[in-house]
């Protein structure tokens, strides 16, 4: 058993990686931390009343360096960065669920604020394990990736070798409310969401220029990806369109199948996928349809899970030596 | 006071035909049917008990010809041209809700069945008043637009002369649950819907021919359209993402703004639409934004009014010579 | 004409007064304001966009008396009573929507707060017109009653007469998010609302001595009460369901139509009554089951039409002079 | 490790046997079958794809008795008890998940439709865990119990022994879609449940004889039992409230506490109990609240799992002598 500590206990990503934690056969949590401290577990999330019950501290470097190995930070973007950089130090591996390690430091300092941890960032590894698994597994810093990325990069790359570098990549991305997190807004009420939908901030989200930066690593391709969020009345989940030309007629459920035929974790399926057949799991259900030389390519994940917390957990796993499916749920909340 | 029929009432659209027409100031509904008659407008919509008390007959042309000038046809495509074809020869005119006169022949053969009215559907005029108002005030058969096409068409047809003509279309369209109607089916049950979103027919629905030809018929330009529909958790609404490559770059909001300055049933908003802002009305709101040659333009409508029952009554006050706003709601239901 | 005014625009009774007036036949709106002012109606509630282009002002009750000779109040209580009172004495009608001239002194100042307008309040008549219509229509100042007692004392009250005095009045009453207000909370956040539903107040909500008082004043019996509140998934719309004891075993169905038989806002139904025929109209909807000497009585009304504002304006027809329903919407938002 | 078999596959029940089973640590599922066999688990559950692929057959008793110990039988009544009876004759444990054996004879037959296995309903055990574990862990046959039954029981049985005898018992239920099976109705639809509540079969479910009969055989108190089901927008889980009236005044939260202090899967509430606390897990949490002589309790399980599937695991490790908890989630879905 290796010793794994929690920081950023109080939102919904660090909600699931308690849930995920408490059953897992080779990790055991010692030390769960909030901004605040002083409370516990159940009292934040009462629905784990009579299932955990440990107290949640004010978060102390110095303390968890104490009683763990590995730390997961879930924890706003700058926040996560000063306590990465003293764990580090500390010699405690870091799974990182903000946006702090993902990017290169120009896009990051564009995108988000100053970075103040660049040694790290220099070394840390994008955790997407069907593209970065080894590098994962020698990882100390592993910067786990954004919901949206998560769902686009899985659908997209198979394909980006075939398209018509000249044309546009669309991508209509829908996420469930808890992907907004618990911060209250007059855009997040059941009143302004249900039986509605909207587009926020198209063209301009902050996890474009992560999708465009990987795709452009991985494929040594300069995409012109544009990119649009929407939020729609369910939860938990994400549904992503993405519309691309290609340069050369390929037979795109061919490619995705041979693409992804020794990953567990991402299903090529048959007909549209769906949000419920994902949610509760770390799955990534694909699907492809094509028209002339147009592709639809579809992809479902669970935010919080693959998008946050269960991917995190795959990467802790491949970090610590352990089988990437070691305590990962592939089964369903639905119906 | 012009007499009204309305054949058809059981449905979703024939609902909300009664419920406008109930207190249009122009209109008198004299004669309701649909396929098995015997029963009442209340009995078919217990909302209505207290409001209206009126028999809904089997239908009888011959009895409604004797009591209304103008009939609407809320039927399934082929069920519809049969009566609309009877109701002409007698000089009534009709706004048909159907497929049945929307397309030519060729298309419409292909996509739905042999055509039984080919002489009508030759002086048919399609519904949608911002581009063919003129003809509509001149028609005797009014095919009532698809909801789809009324809210992609609006949406992309100010933007057709300045595409790249090689590039694709993309449509991305997600419709509430009332626009399957209420035939059961596994698919529109609460329990697959709640919480969930999926595509269906991606690159094969019906409604994508009935957008192409009237796009080449108002810009003389074969577009390629790719288009995806999706359900989403909401029962009353339709949200339209349609993504484009600019050839020449424009001022895409201010084309916009410029395209629809008299209609005002059009309104071209500042921030992205949502599905609530419309629903209720016969309003179609549009947004555009711009990235470089890209575009993403998003237009919102209630699929059973804008894309069905108050855009037919649009047509109605048209065709006979009233105000088009005479009786139409701009109030949403919102909250 | 009669010009009116309203104040409150920015909540969703101040939408839903300003949705009822735009159209009313004999109300013609010439103020609106807010806490704030410095706004228009289109900003606050931009589904009004193209609809209504009135500004909204700071309120002045000064300014007000120069322009509307009626005055709808849609304040927070407390903040109601100092404008109603300078109201009242510049000889302006006032419906008053908080719940500051609904209860006696006492029963107010041990629920709310001190009163600060014991006057008027001695003169302020109830506004639930079928019990109140005559005291209604000559009225100075009415208190618009609260969403759960509207919806409760229209199903308690033809049944008080036939109870056992000696048993408990269980009243479970669901209602949806809207009747929340809009002040941010984790409570109605979608996350927290969607497929969820939990009880809040129970026996302790304040609209539960608005039922006691009403129940006495209008029967002299002083019924064991027992209200409890529950929030359901829904944004608009309530439904009650009372459990009540007959002393002696009446046929409830028929003393429940003979009842309402004259009152054109209350049906009766056969079969349980829903939200959604109700929703978007000023009914109040009531089916009643015995089982021996028990009775289930449920109710269902659009909390914030038949629970606030389209009552309010049914009160405003009557202080007027007007029909009841002149103006009011039977037509319900149903599907 | 244990061999069981699962027959009924199709439904929501079988889906969560199956979720349940497949990761349990002594149970080894060797059989699945439906009414029609010739698919695949996968197939019937796309969810399923990539976890588990077995065949599912149609229904053998003499091939299942070969290679399983133990059957759950997720079956409509009547289809039921005729493979609980040939299972029993070849020695088969059966935990029923149906309505067969859960009643005396007369009341079944009353309620249901004339019984075919009189001799093993005389044997039957009924499998609330909380009341009847001794007799479980020697019982060849269980009858889970019904899911509103079982919330209702847990939430009322502690108070029993202090109500008036001659008032009112009134259950309030509320129950989500899954409850309502997978067959289609046009109850069920999106349509019709999105934004709306109503009840269902007022005073005549059929859950409410089997309520009573558990009441009279536990408390030899003939109660006057009131059922009232609802349907809510929710997909899953299920609320109760329940309204009593105390004989001599107790301290009910005491009361509730001190009977439920051993049981693991009750936990009592000192706030409201919600749906999502409980959905995913096999708790039933219990909330009481007191007004005088009035009691409301309110009780929250997941239908799918505390009222059917999960239960059903908890009794066939109480038979097979594992623990009660061994393989039963208590880690909500939440949020």
């Amino acid at each position: 058993m290796i010793n794994v500590a929690i920081v950023g206990a109080s939102g919904y990503t660090g909600l699931e990686l308690i849930k995920i934690l408490i059953n897992h056969p080779k990790f055991n949590i010692t030390y769960i931390a909030n901004s605040t401290g002083n409370t516990t577990v159940s009292t934040l999330h009462p629905s784990l009343d009579g299932v955990i019950d440990m107290p949640v501290e004010k978060v102390d470097v110095g303390q968890l360096a104490k009683v763990a190995d590995i730390a997961f930070l879930a924890l706003p973007h700058k926040t996560s960065m000063s306590f990465a950089k003293e764990l580090i130090a500390l010699n405690i591996k870091v799974v990182d669920l903000s946006a702090d390690y993902r990017l290169k430091l120009e896009t990051y300092e564009e995108y988000y604020c100053l970075h103040e941890d660049k040694e790290n960032l220099k070394h840390s590894v994008y955790g997407l394990p069907e593209f970065y698994e080894d590098q994962i597994k020698n990882a100390r810093l592993v910067a786990n990736p954004g919901c949206y990325p998560t769902a686009t990069l899985l659908a997209l790359l198979p394909f980006v070798p075939y398209l018509d570098s000249k044309s546009n990549i669309f991508i209509d991305a829908k996420s469930g409310l808890s992907g907004a997190g618990k911060k209250l807004s007059d855009m997040t009420t059941f009143v302004n969401v249900s039986e509605n939908m909207f587009a926020y901030n198209p063209f301009k989200h902050r996890h474009s220029p992560e999708i465009n930066e990987k795709v452009l690593e991985l494929t040594d391709i300069d995409a012109n990806i544009n990119f649009v969020p929407s939020l729609i009345p369910v939860t938990r989940g994400m549904l992503v369109s993405i519309f691309v030309t290609l340069e050369d007629i390929c037979d795109a459920k061919q490619v995705l199948k041979e693409f992804y035929k020794d990953d567990e974790f991402v299903r090529v399926k048959e007909t549209p996928v769906n949000i419920k057949d994902t949610s509760g799991t770390n799955f990534c259900d694909i699907f492809v349809e094509q028209n002339g030389n147009a592709l639809f390519i579809s992809s479902s994940i669970d935010n919080l899970l693959r998008g946050a917390s269960s991917q995190a957990v795959v990467n802790a796993n491949l970090m610590c030596g352990f089988e990437a499916n070691c305590g990962i749920s592939k089964i369903a909340y639905v119906p």
